[in-house]
């Protein structure tokens, strides 16, 4: 099955396993010659709609998450390093994001996954607004302006209609995923993903 | 890397996702010379410990999570059907199994995956005392037996023994696989359960 409509591939900013699934998906995508919509949320409104917490901040379970995603990126052969600021607030990132993906897509789409990188490969907390502008920066958009749209209150409503957008649209948790409709949730279901786009649906 | 020590199966009569990977686990240990212990537990107090309650009952994840059991059914060639009463309660098939498990272990074993069967196959209903003496006598257990066995405060204590074990090693969740001390969460955590098996960790 062929289709025009984007992947849409939402996620956060301080979600490990978002990362995960942002070291592949292009790739999916590109296999079935489907562009990826990068959608970055916020996950806290996503958390107290759905009655959820950070996974890390939960007895037991919590231990677990941080064992489980180092052991999923050596399973994937993808860096990590557990930030030890974690998580941390994104609106930041996510401000930034979207202002640089109305005026150079690319340059949009090399910021998030530079900012994902820092992150969760080197481990360095990317909450900041001067971290952000400097990554923005050395990716080619001119800092100041990235610096004021961060406090711009039209960027802040920006991002505010997408993470609205995005619990209209079911979005609970990072990495969340849609392909035609279809919800797939984690970076444990970009298999699904793949089949569902080789067979049009299973 | 060889190892007599089993793997432990972890997993509650109720749980789809312990039931997708019931249809696989052994058939994982078997190609790497491992016996699978498998642990019925109560997913009650387990979710009381670590601050979870059922998937179906949380909002939205709720209905995404009865999808994703459908989708990744399919997605493993698993027959399914969502049962009419969801969850229900395992205390009565727990005890017959580990009742079983003392006498007959094989037994024991096609009674688990048949009850798992009878309820996420067909949709039946497996809550009732009558209804797992049922499924134990057909393979060959004494009726009668099993029915008393089920309503013996000596079963009942031995079942509470072995679903406080199961919140001592940790386990929070259905299905919880651990291989040599490596703790595994989820149906979709089968894969690293195996590449876990052939490398000795990674």
């Amino acid at each position: 099955m062929t289709s025009t409509h984007p992947i849409d591939f939402y996620f956060d900013f301080s979600s490990p396993y978002g990362y995960l699934a942002a070291t592949r998906i292009n790739a999916i995508g590109a296999k079935y010659e489907r562009r990826v919509k990068w959608r970055p949320i916020l996950l806290g409104p996503a958390f107290k709609a759905s009655g959820n917490s950070p996974l890390v901040s939960q007895p037991i379970k919590g231990d677990y998450s941080i064992r489980d995603v180092k052991r999923t990126a050596r399973f994937m052969g993808v860096p990590f390093k557990q930030p030890a600021n974690f998580p941390i607030g994104t609106q930041n990132a996510a401000r930034a994001f979207y202002w640089l993906d109305d005026r150079d897509p690319l340059i949009a789409h090399m910021f998030a996954m530079t900012c994902l990188a820092t992150y969760f490969a080197e481990g360095i907390d990317i909450s900041g607004a001067d971290t952000v502008a400097d990554i923005a920066a050395r990716l080619g958009a001119n800092r100041n302006e990235v610096s004021a749209a961060i406090a711009d209150p039209a960027v802040k409503e920006r991002l505010k209609q997408e993470v609205d957008a995005s619990l209209a649209a079911g979005v609970f948790g990072s990495p969340y995923i849609i392909v035609d409709g279809e919800p797939f949730w984690g970076s444990d279901r970009l298999d699904q993903v793949q089949a569902w786009l080789e067979t049009g649906g299973f």
